[in-house]
C-alpha cells in the first residue's frame, strides 16, 4: 500500500460555516483557488443547507460556479436532504457528502430528525444520484468516536451504520469525530474494524482537535492504513453543541507533520503556510493552527549577539 | 514494565520563567502545593540561576523554603552553575537537574559557554552532590531533537552527550525537545536508542507543543519504553530564542489522553483542570491547554431545546 496521504481540505465549509462574520464570495473563491493551487486532491467546497440554518454558506451554488475547476480535483459539496442534493447536482459538485450522525440525540439536534428517517431520506438521494457517473457519494457518520450529549459511542453502532450506507450504495465513508473525543488507541481499535469493510482509498477521517489529539489520532489511523483525512486550514471549525471545542485538525499543522516524517502529500507548505495566515485579515480573529506562527523546523532563526 | 505513565510538573519552573509577569511567592508556593495535592510525584519548583538573568524566578529558595513537604514527592530545582547547585542544596532541593545543549549555537545562547565548559563544570557539581545520598541528578540534553539556530541535530551527537552525562555519574537523563522540532518516527527511533543505554525509569523526554506534535510525541515514545515525561500546566512555556513557539505540553491534556486510553498516572484531572483555570487570573491571559477550555469527554453538554 502507497504511503501516501490525501489532506481533503475542509475550511471552506466546516470552517467557514460556524464563523459569524460574512466572507464575501469572492473570497471564498479566491481561497478555495489558493487551495487547488496549493496541491489539494479534494476540497470541501461549500454546502447546500437551508440559507436560514447556515447564512454563511448561502452562496454555495454562486462559489461552486465560480471557482476555477483544477484537473483532477474533487469538489465536495455537504448536502443535508434531497434538495441540497439537487442543487449541489445543478451546481456541478464532484461529490455529496452526506451525514448522520451515530448518537440519536445529536442527530436530532444536527439534522432536525432521527437516524432512521436521515437513512430513508438518504434512499431517494441515491436515486437522484443514480445516472449521474461522474458524481461520486460519500456518506458520514458523525460523534462516531462520542457524543458530546450522550458521551461514548458503542462500536458496533457505527459499524452497522458504514454498513447501511454501504447498503444503500454509498462506497466512500467519513468517521467524524465531530466535538474532538476520540484517542488513539479507540481510533487505532475502531478504524481497524471499518478497514475489514472500506478500502483506505475510499475511508476518510475526520478529526477534531478539542483535546489536543488531532494528529496523535490521524498517526493512529495511518499506523492501521487509513490514508485520507480531513482537515481546515488554520484549525477552523468546531461545533455549536460543544462550547469551548475548538476545530477541525489544523491542515498546515497536518502536512509539516508529514514533511518531517516523510510522508507524502503532494501539498506545498509554504504556500499553505502563506495562506493560512491570511486567515485573520479575513476573519477577524487569530486561529488555533501552530506551524502559521512558528514557522516550519527549516525556517531557522538568527544566533542572537 | 508497567505502564504507569510518571508526569512530571514543570511549570512553577519552566512555565513561570518566561512569563513578564511576577509570580508572588505565596502564588508560586500554593501553585506547587497544589500540584502535590493533584497526584503529582515529581515538580520542577524553581531554578537557581542568576536572578538578573531569570528575575521571575529569584524567590527560587524563598519557594523551596515554604512548600508543604508532600511525603514521596520529589521536588526538583534546575541549575545552571556550582554556584546555584550550592544554593539549591541548601535550599533542600531533592534533585538538581542540570542543563546543556546538543547544539552548539544554543548552548552558547543559553548558557553562555561552549558545551565542554558546560560538561567540566558539571564534574564540580557532581563532587558536590557526592556526600548527599538524598540527593539525586539529572542530566538534560537541550535541544536533542532539532535547533532553533542550527537545524536537525545528528542523533549520535545526542547519544554521545547521553554517555558523557553518565560517565560523570549523572544518572537521570532528560531528553528536551526545546523548540518543538521533534517529530514522532524521530522521537521512536531516538528514544529506543537511548533507551538501550538509560532505564525508563531513568529517562525523561520534554516536549514542547510548538507544531502540534506534543502528545503524539509523548505516545511515540511511550510506544517505546519510555515511562516519564514533562508537562506544564495549561502547556506554559516557550522560548525566548524561538519567537512564535508555543510552551510545554500541557499537563492536563497529556492527563486527560492517559485517562481516556486506560493508561494509568495517579493524578486528578479534575483537580488539576481547576489549578489550571486559575492560570489566567494569575497571569493574566489565556494559556494553551485545551482540555481546562474544552472540559473531559464525560462533561456532557445540554441537549438543545
Amino acid at each position: 500500500m502507497s504511503g501516501r496521504l490525501i489532506v481533503q481540505e475542509v475550511s471552506p465549509r466546516d470552517g467557514l460555516q460556524i464563523e459569524p462574520v460574512w466572507v464575501p464570495t469572492d473570497d471564498k473563491v479566491k481561497l478555495i483557488d489558493g487551495l487547488s493551487g496549493a496541491g489539494f486532491t479534494r476540497i470541501e467546497a461549500g454546502s447546500f443547507v437551508s440559507p436560514k440554518a447556515i447564512p454563511a454558506l448561502r452562496d454555495g451554488a454562486e462559489v461552486f460556479s465560480r471557482i476555477r475547476r483544477a484537473p483532477g480535483v474533487i469538489y465536495v459539496a455537504l448536502i443535508p436532504n434531497l434538495k441540497g442534493a439537487q442543487r449541489a447536482l445543478d451546481a456541478q459538485a464532484d461529490e455529496l457528502n452526506l451525514v448522520l450522525s451515530a448518537s440519536h440525540a445529536h442527530n436530532r439536534a444536527n439534522m432536525g430528525m432521527t437516524v432512521e428517517d436521515s437513512l430513508a431520506a438518504f434512499d431517494s438521494i441515491v436515486a437522484l444520484a443514480a445516472d449521474r457517473s461522474d458524481v461520486s457519494l460519500n456518506g458520514t457518520v458523525a460523534t462516531a468516536f462520542g457524543c458530546p450529549f450522550q458521551g461514548s459511542i458503542d462500536e458496533d453502532r457505527v459499524l452497522s451504520l458504514v454498513e447501511r450506507y454501504l447498503a444503500l450504495g454509498i462506497t466512500g465513508i467519513t468517521l467524524a469525530d465531530t466535538t474532538g473525543m476520540a484517542n488513539p488507541r479507540q481510533v487505532a481499535r475502531l478504524v481497524g474494524k471499518v478497514l475489514e469493510r472500506v478500502s483506505p482509498q475510499a475511508l476518510t477521517l475526520h478529526f477534531h482537535n478539542t483535546r489536543g489529539l488531532g494528529l496523535a489520532n490521524v498517526l493512529a489511523a495511518y499506523d492501521v492504513g487509513a490514508r485520507r483525512f480531513d482537515a481546515a486550514l488554520g484549525g477552523l471549525g468546531g461545533c455549536p453543541f460543544a462550547p469551548g471545542a475548538s476545530g477541525n485538525i489544523c491542515t498546515e499543522d497536518l502536512v509539516n507533520m508529514c514533511d518531517e516524517m516523510g510522508i507524502e502529500t503532494g501539498i506545498d507548505l509554504p504556500l499553505l503556510i502563506e495562506l493560512s495566515r491570511g486567515l485573520p485579515q479575513l476573519l477577524g480573529h487569530e486561529t488555533a493552527g501552530q506551524v502559521a506562527k512558528a514557522g516550519r523546523n527549516c525556517d531557522l532563526h538568527p544566533i542572537p549577539a
